[in-house]
């Protein structure tokens, strides 16, 4: 990470990065909110390029394609965050995640607004529901969340999706900065991030109020830290590989390669 | 992939990619070889610097640190692969994988050959047994490969071994490349390689003479071919990461930084 120049930047990164106990919720709540201001995608320099209209229509196609993968296994991470549960309340808190994205009979879920984004962008949804052109980081990535949530405990499981603390900013900011600048870019195409800015604080409301009241020591609380540094590094690598790919141009063995792809030359 | 201006390898590109039912195990084997061909990391842009000696020598302490993460969880993925198997036959031929990164009591494996590497190019062990500054990708890649040979039927779990057999052509281009493009590389540091010249054909050859004959169908075989891909694809993403990191300069947040690296402009 590059040293920031401004003080609150750098007050961040000190808490972030901080190896001191954690002896209150307040302070691990600090800690987790310094984590995301440091770590959290809407950073990455491919969303730089993404809100400021630097990408071309192959490009957010790319983007859109891989995103896809994430959405889609949502419901399947939070099915098996509900399965970490004995306890009946914490899944039913929980249920509604899976309602969300997978929606009900007649009803549109996130994963149906994710493909309304990719068919107005273009993409046959067939080969988008497919995930076979997909890049293999992002499968990686996000098959690792899934395994995280079955793995670690549940207490970790749920402080994984505290990167929704940090959505609502990110969302507004894509959805003005997509509309201004892509003409291939549409209210209609974009409702699933205007939906999730509702959903998203609700959601993580519950898990930080969780994590404060179920992590009761500093190692716990430590835990609940690496959690979410886990989830930022899930979706930093996502981020990674569509940059490499498709904005350096590395574009690996098998994976999509947009209509308007120029192959770079030869020598890279 | 870019379309290859020779023959030869245009047909590897279209035997690899081919979609027609593998009918017997010859035609599984050319599958394989034609994958091995296109999609296998000695072809990855990352290892012509490597070879070439076109990296500092930052960049290959990346590389090996990194590396050092996928050597280590061989024999985790290794002793997953033999928990598959009821019948003891496979077990004892696969069992010496183990004993090859694990060494014995007073005798060295492959694991302290490539501590060997790291420390030669000036890594502390402690840092880089802690696996604590290698990037998101490599660890989600290689634990990828973990789960693969847990969740997958035993035939795949071996047949994503089968990398081993393009392994010894890589590896001689790489200890002579190394050896005489870097004055911080010397023989010994590089033992590990010379004795994995011994180890992967024995090795491959069990591993291929195993899919050619317990691969009884084209679904069967098809799915070899699939675990083989899954498997360069493991490799293919960590070349990306560190090319992405070490090469164009954007290392993630928490990833090791060289002593020697220069940050890229703001702009980026």
């Amino acid at each position: 990470m590059n040293a920031p120049a401004d003080p609150a930047a750098s007050l961040a990164v000190s808490l972030a990065t901080s190896k001191a106990p954690l002896t209150s919720a307040d302070e691990m709540e600090a800690r987790l909110r310094a984590i995301g201001a440091t770590r959290y995608h809407s950073l990455h320099p491919f969303h730089r390029l993404l809100h400021g209209g630097q990408l071309n229509k192959g490009q957010v196609q790319a983007w859109a394609l891989n995103r896809y993968f994430y959405q889609s296994t949502i419901p399947i991470k939070d099915a098996v965050v509900i399965s970490r549960f004995r306890d009946r309340a914490t899944r039913l808190e929980w249920r509604h995640r899976i309602e969300d994205h997978d929606g009900d009979i007649g009803t549109e879920g996130g994963i149906e607004r994710w493909l309304k984004l990719t068919e107005g962008l273009g993409l046959d949804s067939k080969y988008v529901e497919s995930t076979e052109g997909i890049l293999p980081a992002t499968r990686f990535a996000v098959e690792a969340y899934v395994h995280f949530v079955r793995e670690k405990t549940p207490l970790e499981a749920i402080a994984s999706s505290l990167t929704e603390l940090f959505a609502p900013n990110l969302h507004e900011e894509r959805i003005s900065g997509m509309l201004k600048h892509y003409d291939f870019v549409n209210p209609d195409i974009m409702s699933y991030f205007s939906r999730r800015m509702e959903q998203a604080p609700r959601d993580a409301n519950f898990a930080l109020k969780y994590v404060r009241q179920n992590a009761r020591n500093p190692e716990e609380r430590e835990a609940v830290c690496n959690a979410l540094i886990f989830k930022t590094n899930v979706l930093w690598v996502q981020l990674d590989a569509l940059y490499h790919a498709y904005v350096d141009g590395h574009i690996p063995p098998g994976a999509f390669v947009p209509q308007d792809h120029k192959p770079r030359h030869k020598a890279n």
